[in-house]
Formats: C-alpha cells, structure tokens, sequence
C-alpha cells in the first residue's frame, strides 16, 4: 500500500459568538480536511487547523507523501520535519501556548499521521484503537464546554443558544447542554467576565448540578493574585483549575498554595516545557491534544510519561468535525492514562455541519467507540464541498479572535465591562 | 484472532566462564521461550529470564491468557496488573538494578508483548517494525561485548575463545570478535580485574582499533573516588562510561565530573527512577531493554521521553538467543531515538544452540531487519526440545554468578586477585 495522492481541503462551519479571554469567535470556524488515497484505492482522513500559514505548510508536506507507505510513520515524521524544517507557523489568538519550531512540526504532523492510522485500519479490518493497544472503555465520556456568550453575533440573527453574560444564563446553557447531550461535568471558559461573576457561576453550578465534577479556564489571564483569591474560594469546588496564570513559574508558584490540582494546555505544550514544568511541580493534570503534540502515538508517549510522572492526563479541544473526533475517541479508549473527561466544543456546531456521512450522537455525555475499521468515518463529499465553499465565501483566513471582538464590540471590556454589542 | 494456549518452556545453553563485577557466568546461562498460540493456527513468539521465581510468574500470566485478541495489548497490562500484582521477583545477580513491583510487571509482560506483535504481524503480512511505526534503518549496529575470563569451567574443557584476564588477552578477544561478526564497538564488561589493569586495556583497545567506540561497564562495583579517576584517565578514549558508582545520588555527582557521558542500565530500571534521574543530570545515555521495560511498545514510549529529554540511548543485553535478538532488531529499526550500536552476548553463545530455525548473521557488526512478516522468526521445536532437556539437566533454576564463583574459586579476589581457578 502506498500513498498516491493527498488532498487538503480548507473548510469553514458556522460558529456561535462564543467569549474567551481573548476575543470572540467569529462567525466561522476554519479546519482544514486531509485525505490520503492510495493505490489500494482506499483513502484515510484527518482533520487540522485551517490557518492560511498552517495550510501552507500542510499542502507543502501533502506534496511530498506520495508513495509513503502509511504504516512507515517514522518516514512520515522524517518528511515532515525535512519540509516544516525550523519554520513557525503561529497562532494569532494564543490560547494553545507558544507555537515554536517543534509544536509547528508536530502540529503538521498530526493529520497525515492520523489518516495513516485510519488507512492502516482500514487495510487491516480493525479499529483505530485496535492499533493504538486496544480499546480500555466502550465510550468516551466528554464534559460540557460553557462559554459567556452573546444572544447572536453583530448583524446576525440570535442563535438557538441565547445569551450567557451572567451566571444564571450559564446555567441555563448548562442545563441545555446536559439536556441534550447528557454531560456529566463541566467546564466554564472562563477570563471573560469579572473572575467575581466567574466564582459565582462555577457555585451556581455546583448548586445546580450537585456532584457533577467541574473546570474553569480563564486562558491564562489572570494575574496571580485573581489567581490565588479565585482557587481560594473554589476550595472543594472545582476538579481542576486550567490555566489561572501564564507561564510554568507563575503555575509552579500558584500550585503550591492552590487547593487543587492546576492543569494547562497552554505553558506545556511541547517536550521542552515539560521537562521545565515537571521539576517545578507546575501541572497536576495534562490536556493533551493529538492536534498539536505529533498525533496519536506521539500523545500516547506523552500519556506515559504524564502517568508515571504523575501527572494526570485530560484532552484538549478546539472547534472540530466529526474526523477530529473520531480520532479523539480511539485515542481516549486505548491510552488508560487519560484520567479525565475530554474537553470537546461539538455542542456549539451545528449538526449539519460536518464531512463525514453518519453524525456522531453522544449518549450520556459520552461516545461510543467504533469497531469498525480505521477511524470509523467515511467522506460525505457533497458536504465537504458544501464546507469547503462556505470556506471561501466566508472571507476568513486565519482565526483572530481579538481582532474580531475589537472591529463588532470596541466598547466591550473582558475581565470588567462584559455586554452584548450594540 | 483470540489467544487459544501459552506455552512457556525453559530452556539453556551453554555459557563461557565470563567474569563481572559480581562473579562469573554459570556452564548454562537459562531463558524462557514463550509460544502464544491462537485460533487461526498461528503461533507468536516471546523470550524472557529463566530463574524459577519469573518462570512462576510468566506460568501464572499464560494460564490467563487464553480468549486474549493479541492486538489488545492495554488488555495484556491489565491481566498481568491483576495477576502480577506488588509481587517482586529479584535477581540474585542485581546486574540490571533494584528489582521492584513496576519493574517485575514491565518484566513478566515484555515476552507477551512480543508475541503479541509477533502474531500481528504475521496476521497483517508485515514486519514488526512495520507496526512500531517503520523501519528508520535497514540495518542495526552491535558492539563487541568484551569479558575478561577463564579459559575454561572448572572441570570442563577448554572453550575456544582462551582466557582474558589481562589487556593483551582482552585486545585478542576484540580481534576475534572483530574478525568473525565485524564489530565496529566494543564494549568491556569491568569491575573485574583491578582499575588500573582495565584502563590499560581500554587504552590497548584504542590503540589496537583506532576510531571504534568504546565503553566500559563496572557494573557499579566502584566507589566514587575510583570512578573518578577512572574517568579521568580515559578522557577522550571512551564513548561513555557505564555504571562506574552506584546509585543516582553518586552518578549524579560523578557526573558532574566526568568528560564523557555516563551510562546505566542500573540506577534507572523503571520510569520512577528517571524522575529522580532527569533533574539530578546523573544519566547522558541509557540502556534500554525491553525484557525489563514492559515490550516493544513501553521501550518505544521511553525512548521519546528519553530522546526529549536530551538523554541518548542504547540498549543492554543479557545472555539471550534468537528470539530476543529479533525482537532488539525490530525495536531498534523503529525507534530513531536510539543513538548507540546495542549490546549483545550472542557471540558467547554456541551457534547451535537457538531455537530459531534460520540462524541470525552478523555482517560488519549489524544484522539486517527482516522484512518478513511478524518477528520473522520460526520455532525450531527439535531444538526446544533439546534446549529444554539441556535446563532440566543442568540442574540450574535461577542464575547466581557470586554463588557459582565462591563454589569453584573461593580464592579468587574480583578487582584485587583475578585468575584461573586451580
């Protein structure tokens, strides 16, 4: 079997104005879909970031495969890494940490790497997870992503979803999310609104939803005094508090009074900063991310090394189709040392948004893992058309959340003045 | 595919008098074949210690395994968690470092592990290395393992490669070595002859081999101050030095001082060491080996973390025949992250004694990676048969270099008196 064509599709769904720490979503969100045919005429999919310079990079290495052999990922990686090189294709939001030179290369990996394994699985008849040691649960279980949000993006007409600017809204939202999707814990995004209203939402949750293990991630905005003031009067509260403060020192110094466990996935989100953060005891709990640490064996290395370090281990999220998730699910069943609920943001995608043809339903609040072979997903065509020229007309090339919070809302103050746009 | 039967077969094949820092190898040296048969008349192959108290232990796990789909490995670890359990099954040699329960369970799964791979890939039609993400090399590199020796066991004939006991003896030994497998390292075990009498040899070995690396092991048998100076003495000659002290509190401090790297496969069995290790800098290289770091797939996740963690890798060996050699073979060919030729005693072992059907040759020093299906190894079952009587006839159940020496040759003094027995 051997690789004969890769096609990357850039595409774009519908995204609600979702606040974080910094900006808002814009009305569209951009993946880029990779599919690699070979000479057995079967394909395999991944699913990445569709930022124009990540793109870039992802279509220069897309020319390179042809002729892999997709079980020789080491080969993959050897193209990768002679191709990306030392060049940085970085994030203009910054709520996945530093994008130096490794992450750049890891991050490109990721996707060929997965449609790899899902070819792989497919050519052998067994599940992704079958390849990745083996399926340790039957299902998946997610938490639910809660976000301050406005009733509708400027000039848009309001979304199903309603407004969430204080903490009875989001609990309302909570309860809409665990209504229809069954989720058993929950995580607020958080460095948007007053770190005030931010504790008094997470207590409103826990008030609502007793026993339900709960998350706050302000990305990273607070200075470490919010910091400590907020894990102080979250005593009890929360499972884990992700990303109070920038920076391993700041973590490590915070860690050492905050009465639960910190977790990040923005100051470790290479090797490098790992083997920083383990000695100064900055992270209690990983998110770890196939999309940007090099794919689904690279994060199962991580995953050993965070076990035996003592670290646990959750996942990251990123707006996402139903490839990503796929990939996710057969990552989580077979790495045991995933300790956590996943993070997803599927709830804020429209169900008829997506490429692939039979719609993931979650149960519970959480997926069951496929059997079937490879990824379990196939290409819905029409629809990656559909998404690829929604792409197009959509004007956006790169995410750029603070940009967009400045053009449609100038008056609007994160952390202070927190209000629907005129 | 589901695991119908275990078969676990102890066998062992006949040994030189070769000498280490803890006395001096037995007439036989014992291993445990492991033979994982399953309902589509396939057999996988795996290879372990054979002292009594692992062979217990490797019985117990085999009779569980049946029903077992052999690309479940996450269900192997759990199964042998459960049977394995805190129990410890020490070395009485203490030549691979402190024997607790991690390191037991990594031990008692390893030959599982790789049967398990073997069948997959003989079900797949494709290579080991295949499934541990590509052969990064077509070949893999050995060193010449060195040992000062007798001329014979006491009682026995005279093997044919002389007695070593002096630099002039161990520079012969490289030449015969050199001459039939073409090694291009070499390694010498130390801590035998006094310090002094093996940084001569280690300088006649440069002499003789001018551009070939070379290491030295003592096996932690000296203390810090003759360590040091050890060290010292073979600035620039040696590629790094093995286990010169004992312990990660010494090697870190030896380190501190030493011109080369230092090496173990002692003070860093199991990932809880390599915590100590990493922020006390007391490791540059480690020897991996998969016998003890649960398999295949383990020594791969270590030698990232390995590899991101600036620490290089080789890998150890201990007295083994064809079917370990495979699995060191594939394992190598898949992980880039190992950066020095491996250790191997293959050559001290007689070449009719394996119970692999096609015997394993060395060309310059290297063997070249099969790239027939699974471990690319068949059971020769005459020979398993013989090696089998060969163990119950020798009487030995477990192996003990110092009880064997103070028998046969209580007046000889290691690093003080070494020579012939009477």
């Amino acid at each position: 079997m051997k690789v004969t064509s890769v096609v990357v599709t850039p595409v774009a769904f519908a995204d609600p104005p979702l606040l974080n720490a910094v900006g808002v979503h814009e009305p569209y969100a951009l993946r880029a879909v990779v599919e690699v045919r070979t000479d057995t005429g079967a394909y395999g999919l991944g699913e990445s970031y569709g930022d124009s310079a990540h793109l870039e990079l992802l279509r220069a290495v897309a020319d390179d495969l042809p002729g892999l052999d997709p079980f020789d990922l080491n080969e993959l990686s050897r193209r990768v890494h002679a191709i990306v090189g030392g060049r940085v294709a970085r994030d203009a939001h910054g709520l996945i940490g530093e994008g130096g030179a490794a992450k750049t290369v890891a991050s490109v990996t990721s996707p060929f790497e997965v449609a790899c394994h899902d070819l792989q699985g497919k050519h052998l008849g067994r599940p992704v997870s079958d390849l990745l040691g083996g399926a340790t649960r039957d299902r998946i279980d997610f938490c639910g992503y809660l976000f301050a949000k406005w009733a509708a993006h400027p000039g848009h007409e309001p979304d199903e979803w309603g407004p969430a600017l204080d903490p009875a809204g989001l609990v309302a939202q909570a309860r809409l999310l665990a209504d229809r999707f069954g989720f058993r814990s929950f995580k607020l995004k958080g460095g948007v609104l007053p770190p005030d209203d931010e504790i008094a939402a997470i207590h409103a949750l826990r008030e609502a939803f007793p026993g339900h293990p709960l998350r706050l991630d302000p990305n990273a905005s607070w200075n470490p005094e919010t910091a400590a003031r907020v894990a102080d009067e979250l005593t009890g509260v929360l499972e884990y508090l992700e990303d109070p403060v920038a920076g391993i020192p700041a973590m490590a110094d915070l860690a050492r009074i905050a009465p639960m466990p910190l977790a990040t996935n923005m100051c470790v989100v290479t090797w490098e900063h790992l083997t920083e953060a383990i000695p100064a005891r900055a992270v209690g709990v990983l998110l770890g991310d196939h999309h940007f640490w090099g794919g689904l064996k690279a994060t199962q290395h991580l995953a050993t090394a965070c076990h035996h370090f003592g670290i646990g281990m959750s996942m990251h999220s990123n707006s996402h189709l139903g490839i990503s998730l796929a990939a996710m699910v057969h990552l989580a069943a077979a790495t045991p040392a995933l300790t956590h609920d996943l993070d997803t943001h599927w709830p804020w995608k429209r169900p008829e948004d997506d490429v692939v043809t039979t719609p993931w339903s979650f149960v519970d609040g959480a997926i069951t893992v496929p059997r079937t072979p490879g990824l379990g997903v196939d290409l819905d065509r029409d629809a990656l058309d559909r998404l690829h020229r929604q792409y197009l007309e959509c004007g956006l090339t790169r995410r750029d959340d603070t940009g967009y919070l400045a053009r449609v809302a100038p008056d609007v103050w994160l952390r202070e003045d927190v209000h629907e746009p005129a």
